[in-house]
């Protein structure tokens, strides 16, 4: 497809590239544009033009389907005409996620081609606080008064002709914009024409506050499985409404973030390619040199014990399974607990209740790995006349036993903490827990090995 | 809420409660039983009469609700006939679900009360494989002929009176079901009542095959915004939708799995609390004891350059800053690839541009994080007579320098190759880097230390 309407683009054959792009979705018609515009195949001149091929309905849609930066491209090369037919197309919640990655004259650009009523409800969204409720809200939602029947609502609903998601569910309303009610359009199809929307609608609104955060409204979503949940100020008046394609793209979004933490990397915006080599590099290198530097501590810590491993130089060999072994174990246990956090599976008041399971787990699991490996180095040196084979084994096996609690224990103490004093937990992840825990199990390695060997510093 | 309904139970005034239940949600009911039976607080008997508090319909969704220990207590508990509703009003894809969470001699009852046609159809979807398209689709979905009128369809859909999602998006099939169209209720409800469907439908539709995984429906659903994506078999015969709220599950489920992954841990299809002790000791162990032995790999190549840290004893306190380093260099662009692959950012087509672009980003990050640490040492140790800090600063620093290179290219080169011979990327995360990188730092840490400071072994 794509190499077809490339070629159809060379031959100036534009009559055709309209009859494709009339059977493609708008996502896929994105997808070939930008394509065009990645791999430099086709101009800006001819990106614009294959912009104006399009319908201005679906032209509207293809543009939210863009990057910035094609985005960008065609604000810069399209007449205020036309600029201001595809933001009149646009959903507020797009218009506003379009301002907040544009540069400042663009944006400036975008302002002008609205009119008066949208640029008062973008720059109410634009208010709200990042990631909260109010940020990722639409103001475009169907809204009735209780008295009005099911044929003068189903009514409204045909004359606004909105499209999609905005009007499977119908809000009801009291004066000044009090939510009091909702009901879906099935309710509405299968209602008596002239029955009133305040006898049917359901009175139990689940409802989101603009400033709550948007992984809240996400868990919702999860919870109920709404098409729509309707976002209210504290007066519960209804102010819009965030649909579940949004939030699809919070809970991806969510997961990246944490992912990101977790991995020690400064959260992008942009997808891995969109990102320059020096941007990656940027959001990389702080934890990097955090973590490197305060990997001295365990550096001071083995100098400490120079003497002991002067006398057995086969405990350093010992130092790579001990704290690979820890940073392993508490890289799963932080891992689980802060999935578990931000699934709301576990809680704060879990906190205690969280240690005591996975003091137990770490006993099962240490137990194990410890004998196993009493076993491996004990084989291992059997043979070996210039190793005590047995005290080397024993000393290894117990400060396994003793990393394996320990940091099981720092896994889930650290990320609840940090959900306590509001830090994201996912930055107790594996990289900060593997350099306490080698730090850690460096001291006690080396405590357990000078009394089993006798050494005195 | 919770502690209202457990003293109403307690002081046995059902009407209360039931009062209270009509102004739930369902969901939030759920939660509230499951709560008494999670404390205890409330024994089996009682929590069969509250569920039998509740009409028909509520109940069938606060049972899908539910966790699978209450799901099994109640259907031990209701009779044959109470438990034919609640199936009778679950849709096919919960029924599914619950048959395969239930053991097997609940199985039995749960078909023994489906009607005939449901059986087939459970019967046809617990027959696609697990995680495709088919197995997480349900059956229950609205489907008309072309030349149905407007009117007809308004009218089908009312007698059918089917709940929510499935009404949003109706389905023109031609003989053999074969799909030809799609149009939203929107579409109807805008349209001349006696305009024929075939004339207003859109022929571009967009489906998921019963066979392909439910990542690539997910990923679909994040790429159209559809509220459902019908299923077709390879004929492009309808056999099913998939709806937004259960991708919203595979979403947050498959991101749960590859944290599970990315951790060394195998994912549980429970949530942390429900897993008992011994299964979360299980999931861990097999993948600590693999990577445990592997670590002996670091271990015997230190063993073998004892001579090395005989001479110079503060090599051996480098070594957690290398590891560290390195597995945290490995485990960023890890994180990072295999992420992008499982939002579909990144294809295997994109081998050597990842290769290319992570080996420019591991130079810069490898010489900011190089010259730090030659200022550390060579700072530490200036003023020690003991030590040449000027050369153990050299071969700390070009050692970091090697490790961030190679930790990066394995931590893109690893996860990609799994994917390339159809592994789960996410199984090539930090843990087992950390253990490949352990090694391979040292090797060349110790290599250059020999060169460096002219030891022979």
């Amino acid at each position: 497809m794509y190499d077809v309407v490339k070629t159809a683009v060379e031959n100036r054959d534009f009559k055709k590239v309209k009859e494709i792009f009339s059977q493609l979705n708008e996502a896929d018609i994105a997808d070939l544009i930008q394509g065009f515009h990645d791999n430099q195949e086709v101009d800006a001149k001819d990106i614009t033009l294959l912009f104006r091929l399009m319908p201005k309905d679906s032209a509207a849609e293809v543009f939210t389907y863009m990057d910035s930066d094609m985005k960008e491209l065609l604000i810069n090369s399209l007449t205020d005409t036309e600029l201001e037919e595809v933001i009149d197309n646009l959903f507020i919640d797009d218009t506003v996620d379009l301002i907040e990655e544009m540069p400042a004259n663009v944006v400036a650009r975008i302002l002008r081609a609205s009119d008066p009523q949208s640029r008062r409800m973008i720059n109410m969204i634009l208010k709200y606080p990042e990631d909260s409720a109010g940020s990722i809200m639409t103001t475009e939602y169907v809204y009735m008064k209780k008295d009005m029947t099911v044929r003068e609502t189903l009514d409204k609903i045909r004359s606004l002709g909105m499209v999609k998601e905005t009007v499977y569910t119908i809000y009801v309303t009291s004066q000044h914009r009090r939510l009091i009610g909702v009901l879906s359009i099935l309710d509405l199809l299968t209602a008596d024409d002239d029955e009133l929307v305040g006898n049917i609608m359901d009175e139990n609104v689940i409802t989101v506050e603009t400033t709550e955060d948007r992984e809240v409204v996400a868990s919702k979503f999860s919870k109920y499985d709404f098409v729509a949940l309707p976002v209210v100020d504290n007066e519960q008046r209804i102010v819009g409404i965030v649909t579940f394609d949004d939030v699809i793209d919070v809970i991806e979004e969510e997961a990246t973030e944490d992912f990101a933490h977790m991995a020690a990397v400064s959260p992008s915006e942009e997808s891995y390619f969109k990102t320059s080599v020096f941007t990656h590099a940027k959001n990389r290198i702080v934890w990097l040199l955090v973590l490197m530097l305060s990997s001295t501590i365990s550096s001071v810590i083995i100098s400490h014990y120079e003497a002991a491993f002067a006398a057995i130089p086969l405990l350093v060999a010992s130092i790579p399974t001990l704290t690979g072994t820890g940073g392993n174990c508490g890289s799963q246990t932080s891992t689980m607990i802060i999935r578990g956090m931000s699934l709301g599976e576990i809680q704060l008041r879990d906190f205690f209740r969280v240690i005591f399971k996975e003091f137990r787990i770490s006993l099962i699991v240490s137990l194990i790995l410890g004998s196993v490996n009493f076993a491996r180095i004990y084989i291992q040196y059997y043979s070996d006349p210039s190793v005590d084979s047995f005290r080397l084994a024993l000393c290894v096996s117990l400060a396994i036993v003793a990393a394996v609690i320990m940091s099981k224990l720092i896994g889930c103490i650290l990320p609840m903490a940090a959900k306590a004093i509001r830090l994201d937990p996912a930055l107790m992840a594996a990289p900060l827990i593997s350099t306490i825990v080698d730090a850690s199990t460096s001291l006690v390695f080396f405590n357990i090995a000078l009394v089993i060997f006798g050494i005195k510093l």
